[in-house]
């Protein structure tokens, strides 16, 4: 995996698949019934290592990603996050008379240390189970999908109240993107320090900005982040996936400084390949391949292979597993993958 | 509008905005409480009629689009739809078994040609009722999206269900699509007889196929009704609006044979010219920046026009105008169009 970061092809690609530790797995849900909340569950390294390891355990993935939640970061910058099943996460609203206090009152990361210090033993802990050939992922959100949460106050459909939020309030709005970039880019330091070897940066709502509000809300803070890491950690290996960004794919690497590329299933293999030319790719099966299994399965592999097995290429998911996916569908993958 | 759709370029667009007469107009808000439902008010002509005009009469658009939905098809051909305030459309999901009866109980379009007949008498009121300068559109929904409400139910945010059911049953999903392109080729025909200058097909959920499901699902079937239609009406002006294709976009045009495409508004300037390159293009204005009038909206509007301003375009949102759009900014707008 990490050979391939750093733009080595392999004739089999390493593989893992977003959101691995999750509700697919029948150990998985014996252990979140041990925690309270889901946020419980990210905020006990105990629970947290036990799920992380459990997809590594059962599949050997090639990778490990840190068992957490990009709201994490908002949730310790005071704005109180709680996930309700079937609803997803709830915060109330930011509005903009508060914008001014949540920047001052989150100027320095000690703020967020001893909220956030639990995810970083979680962090320490995967590492010493893990295999010493698994590669151990951190990950965050991006400024602009983190924001989107904390205006809505929940999942939309289109993001339209963040997007409004950006056009009224539009010098606000980035001093709120760049508080969320430095305390990100500090969690992400801290993440590599306790062991991570990469790390991902998750911008699940790019794909809803115009092309102005991309450069500004998207590449701009994506770009700060990435930055502010490697100027304490130089060679730090930082995976961006600006999910749904259609067009705007093309030149993220390069404006953000990214080490590799997360591409969304929707990406045709044409396009994918002339980004791989620039950075390394990880992508991109439809996860409704993964559930309906047999055939479609079959097909996706092969044609996500096709596509990108001519240059670096981390073999994953275009999105997260879903939680109807069978466990045997993820071994069938496995197996069409490694042959 | 019609010049523009046959490839001349006009320095000042013309310029019509999907879903303009609807809820952010208080002339609306007062003819939909004389009609029971939604589907109602779509099925009276006389009120379908002063809906659609309603737009014209304040703004002077240059174009003028029937008032309906794209869910007329299905409900013809007998898949029960009704909207739900807050909810959007509600439909009984049809299941694998139901296919068959589905296809072949709608082999033909005297099925559906009793319960469409007021949409058709309101195409031709509002022919009669338009200035002639102004330009008539007609439309209907891509047999992709339209399937996405039928097999789901109602909107869910990424189309899992319809992808799911496209992966499991190719064959009779495709079975399925080749039905609804007939019979909105029909449709389109029908509409284009009672009165429409050029029709619009609308594939809002365009973007949440993988490449694959792209071809088979979305390029496949338009293709299916552009020469369907065109074998009738050799002619015809039809625009293509796969909404959030991204990339996918690229040879859109060329592939199905539209006069015209939509472009939503994440697509980026330099990749609209491109297009452009090939066909006339509609677009692309972010709807949220019309909500948030002022700066945001002329910087905006200058954009678009400084993006596609140098070929065939007309000027259009990237999607439909919100309910909570201030009349004045719709004003603002045209304004800033038309200099």
């Amino acid at each position: 995996m990490i050979e391939v970061l750093d733009g080595k092809r392999h004739t089999v690609p390493p593989v893992w698949i977003m959101r691995q530790a999750g509700r697919y797995l029948p150990e998985y849900r014996e252990t979140r019934k041990k925690a309270g909340s889901f946020l419980d569950l990210c905020y006990s390294p105990e629970l947290a290592i036990e799920v992380t390891m459990q997809p590594i355990r059962r599949f050997g993935f090639d990778a490990s990603i840190l068992f957490s939640d990009i709201l994490v970061i908002p949730d310790a910058m005071g704005r109180k996050v709680r996930f309700e099943e079937g609803r997803g996460p709830i915060l109330e609203p930011i509005s903009i008379e508060e914008v001014d206090g949540f920047i001052s009152g989150n100027a320095e990361w000690e703020t967020l240390a001893g909220r956030l210090q639990p995810v970083l033993e979680a962090v320490a802990g995967i590492r010493s189970a893990l295999p010493d050939e698994t590669t151990l992922l951190g990950f965050c959100g991006a400024p602009w999908t983190v924001a989107t949460y904390m205006i809505a106050g929940h999942s939309t459909s289109d993001q339209a109240p963040a997007r409004l939020f950006a056009h009224r309030h539009g010098e606000a709005f980035k001093a709120m993107l760049n508080v969320l970039a430095d305390r990100s880019a500090d969690y992400l330091v801290r993440q590599f320090e306790a062991g991570a070897d990469a790390v991902q940066i998750f911008d699940s709502w790019a794909g809803v900005l115009d092309p102005a509000g991309f450069e500004r809300h998207c590449v701009g803070p994506v770009k700060r982040i990435v930055e502010s890491v490697r100027a304490r950690i130089p060679d730090a290996r930082i995976i961006g996936f600006p999910k749904g960004a259609g067009m705007n794919y093309r030149g993220y690497a390069e404006k953000t400084g990214v080490t590799a590329i997360g591409l969304d299933w929707t990406v045709p293999p044409g396009f994918a390949q002339e980004l791989q030319k620039q950075v390394p790719v990880q992508g991109n099966l439809d996860p409704t391949r993964l559930v309906a299994g047999g055939r479609a399965l079959d097909e996706g592999v092969d044609e996500v292979c096709a596509a990108l097995g001519s240059g670096p290429h981390v073999f994953n998911l275009g999105h997260g597993i879903t939680p109807d996916t069978p466990v045997a569908h993820v071994e069938q993958l496995l197996k069409r993958v490694r042959g």
